[in-house]
């Protein structure tokens, strides 16, 4: 838990009773590695906040093939926003990459917080402001670059991630096959 | 100035006391068709909320055509979030289509407006919130349609948009060029 409190440090001042209000409101989930959260047609009832492990939201595309949008780690959040506000079926699914521990809140949960601590307010502001200039910059990316390019940039920038995340699942972030993935990084090496 | 307290009384409730200060952090700007609001290479000093008009924002891309990433008509805002926040440089250049009428607030104003009003907190959190679904949304059409079919999908759902925005900024939005979306249209009126 002293993950989410180091978190909300960063964007509000709470103290340790507030903070064991604020958490009250959650429930904690451990999964197991490829274990499903959410499936496409549920309902989108909770939002996912990683303590530890990953997880990755996805979609079948026409081909039947699994297209990864998202990856969570450590102090991220993941849900289908839209979904999760209007309380409707998602059109995604979430999995668990890892063996993870994390948080979840339920839609009712989470207007009673945002009522008894209005500083959430302000968190969850600055969670969604992030989120947003970060969702910015990747349309930008899909603009400017190819997919050979933002994977080049990517694995520049955050070579950990890479390193973390199992190859196939890059490759479905990035629309590759596996084979595609593999020869680029070859390329690279040489 | 009322657009704008209609818009904050769907997301907050103030009276016209807490509006009347509300609104005094915020410019009122009159910008012509085609006026330069923010240039590639400046501080992204403001985030602005469209009271009449259209703005768009775009880049320009290493063959030194403008990109066009986003609009916003009335009732939405537009910023390089990501600078704004940072108060950094910005990438982008943001423009007006039509002549606008708009509110500008900059960040130290800002800060101030979010300090004495804590609930315009809930404000933003949901205007970022809905910003990022939709962002979540485009991303996912991204990776589904090709560019015609996202230009179908788009003109059937805001045919006015469509009628609004010039066909030219239309081409430079879906990365077509003029000509080839005139091809588009013309097969789908066939």
């Amino acid at each position: 838990m002293e993950t989410f409190k180091a978190h909300l440090d960063k964007f509000i001042t709470i103290n340790d009773e507030e903070f064991a209000s604020i958490i009250s409101f959650f429930q904690v989930l451990k999964v197991k590695k490829k274990e499903n959260l959410m499936l496409e047609g549920d309902v989108c009832k909770f939002k996912y906040f990683v303590l530890e492990g990953c997880l990755r939201k996805f979609f079948i595309n026409e081909k039947g093939v699994e297209q990864t949008t998202e990856f969570a780690i450590e102090t991220w959040w993941m849900s289908d926003t839209f979904a999760f506000e209007k309380q409707m079926k998602s059109s995604f699914n979430i999995q668990s990459v890892e063996n993870s521990r994390i948080l979840a809140i339920d839609y009712q949960s989470q207007e009673l917080l945002l009522e008894k601590h209005p500083v959430m307010e302000r968190y969850f502001r600055m969670v969604y402001q992030t989120a947003y200039a970060a969702a910015e910059k990747r349309i930008r990316y899909i603009y400017e670059m190819t997919k050979e390019e933002y994977y080049v940039h990517f694995s520049t920038l955050y070579p950990w991630f890479i390193q973390r995340i199992p190859q196939y699942l890059i490759a479905s972030f990035l629309g590759f096959t596996p084979e595609y993935l593999s020869e680029i990084r070859a390329k690279l090496r040489s």
